[in-house]
């Protein structure tokens, strides 16, 4: 069996986590779709949030407590730029990622691209999945918001880590998507998916840019698997994260049925055909998509696992 | 009164203390045209390791066990990087280093020569000289070398750290010499300078990069100021580092006299007015240049002073 998943970073590097461990019970495939408009540059660094996160939660190197980054993370690098008085100071770069993202940003500047240099750091964790970028083109949100009473396009960094989303906000805007390709891998391994799951992520700023390659998108719509999303809302509240401001701020409403409309049923042009929600949202209708309430709360591998179990059954392709 | 000194890393920088502190008595002014012969990219960070010596240890920030480096450095990135697997392993890349190489990398990078990126650098460390590198274009010692039965030029990094200079050793060449100019505001501060002091550097590596630069050394050869050198042997044995083996590589004596020799007399197409030597070697001769015996050992920083205040007395311009 193959499986492939959309992802973002955290919330999704956790649901990849029980991916994994279902998918080891199934001797199936999985490749992750990793969401890339998170990515930035600092300070001269190529930083890929999402991968990173996923790259460091499967390879068992992630901080659990912290949420983000390396366990047994330093800030020598950090402090030392802030003594220099350069910006950004307000991102948070450890000196364990600073060495990630020197080997990637000389592969990159060598030529290489990000497909092969994530391939190549995923060589020392051993993710257990394949992990993809969703493109190896510049693709990245922008966030057009209200700083000082001026309107004004921000990266996604900016407004999640400066500002914790707490701006007036109007658009995301996912620069270079229109010309994005997907990266090598992505089409085929879709194409060939016995199913593919939209993990848990951010729907808005996580799950979107993925979506807004075009080939992606179409490939997912209209490919022979059948599409099991995750609600990453339970009730009224984001699983993490700060889904809730994002889904506001583009007029969605905050509930597993507001994010289920966003992506849309297969059948009305849109990519769910099934909707994980939580136990606590049966009931929870949306139009062409069949739902399914069961726990959503990741609190450990299992939890997660019998999720990912529930989703494969209601695709219709569990072993 | 204007003191020019050029200078290499480490043994530069602990002379220039000394110079700053008896400029200070005077009232000079003081610019440091430093090495840059050694500087170096790695993990696509620009590496000055002799600029990095004299502005950490002028900004009291070096370490003064270790020789090199910051003071309570860590290793972090080297660690991470080592990790990955990706070489060179064996560079000492610190982690309070790299934010100042990700800063300098960053800059040149927008394009701001390196002249320009040390001043915003040293806008931190206040180092109480003017620091300028020799010159803002390429210029790298690489060194012809025999390894594994093969003959081959490699880095003067590679040469200095990974092998400790222990390599059947042919020869010097400074790549890109050739079309080198000199920095904005060397030659300006050559010609208005009192005196110009060559530090008791490497002659080979940190001192011959520097007057490989065509327009700097008939600057120093022809200009008005008195030139005074500082021996870096004393005996046969160098102060620090392996001014030995690059002396014995190059077919220069292990001397005071053979490192004069190499300098040679203004009055005779090199360099050289006046020689300091350590009282030991005194009696040494070097044609057509004036030779003192004083105290060469700087045990500290009152010391030094003290031998430039000999090499000023030595050029007459001691106020």
């Amino acid at each position: 069996m193959r499986i492939v998943v959309l992802s973002g970073g955290i919330g999704g590097a956790k649901f990849l986590a029980g991916v994994r461990a279902h998918a080891r019970t199934l001797g199936a495939e999985v490749t992750a779709v990793v969401n890339v408009g998170d990515d930035v540059r600092m300070h001269g660094l190529q930083i890929c949030p999402d991968l990173d996160s996923v790259m460091y939660t499967l390879g068992g190197a992630h901080d659990p407590d912290r949420g983000w980054g390396r366990v047994g993370e330093t800030w020598v690098v950090k402090e030392e730029l802030a003594a220099y008085g350069v910006e950004p100071s307000w991102f948070g770069l450890g000196d364990k990622d600073t060495a990630t993202h020197l080997v990637r940003t000389q592969m990159l500047n060598a030529g290489y691209p990000l497909s092969a240099v994530t391939a190549a750091l995923c060589a020392r964790w051993q993710p257990g999945v394949t992990l993809l970028p969703a493109t190896d083109d510049r693709l990245e949100t922008h966030v057009v918001v209200d700083v000082d009473d001026e309107r004004r396009a921000i990266h996604f960094q900016e407004w999640w880590v400066r500002y914790r989303g707490d701006l007036p906000t109007h658009r995301f805007v996912f620069v270079g998507a229109d010309n994005a390709k997907s990266a090598p891998g992505v089409l085929d391994a879709i194409n060939a998916a016995d199913v593919v799951l939209i993990a848990p992520s951010n729907p808005v700023v996580s799950i979107a840019p993925i979506l807004a390659v075009g080939a992606l998108r179409d490939a997912v719509a209209s490919g022979p698997a059948p599409v099991v999303g995750v609600s990453p809302i339970i009730g009224t509240s984001p699983v993490r994260g700060m889904a809730d401001k994002c889904l506001t701020a583009v007029g969605a409403e905050v509930s597993a049925a507001g994010v289920a409309g966003l992506y849309g049923s297969r059948s009305d042009g849109g990519v769910l055909d099934g909707w994980l929600v939580d136990s606590s949202d049966a009931g929870t209708e949306v139009a062409g998509v069949t739902t399914r309430a069961v726990p959503l709360w990741m609190t450990d591998e299992d939890a997660t696992a019998a999720m990912v179990r529930h989703a494969l059954e209601l695709a219709g392709v569990n072993a």
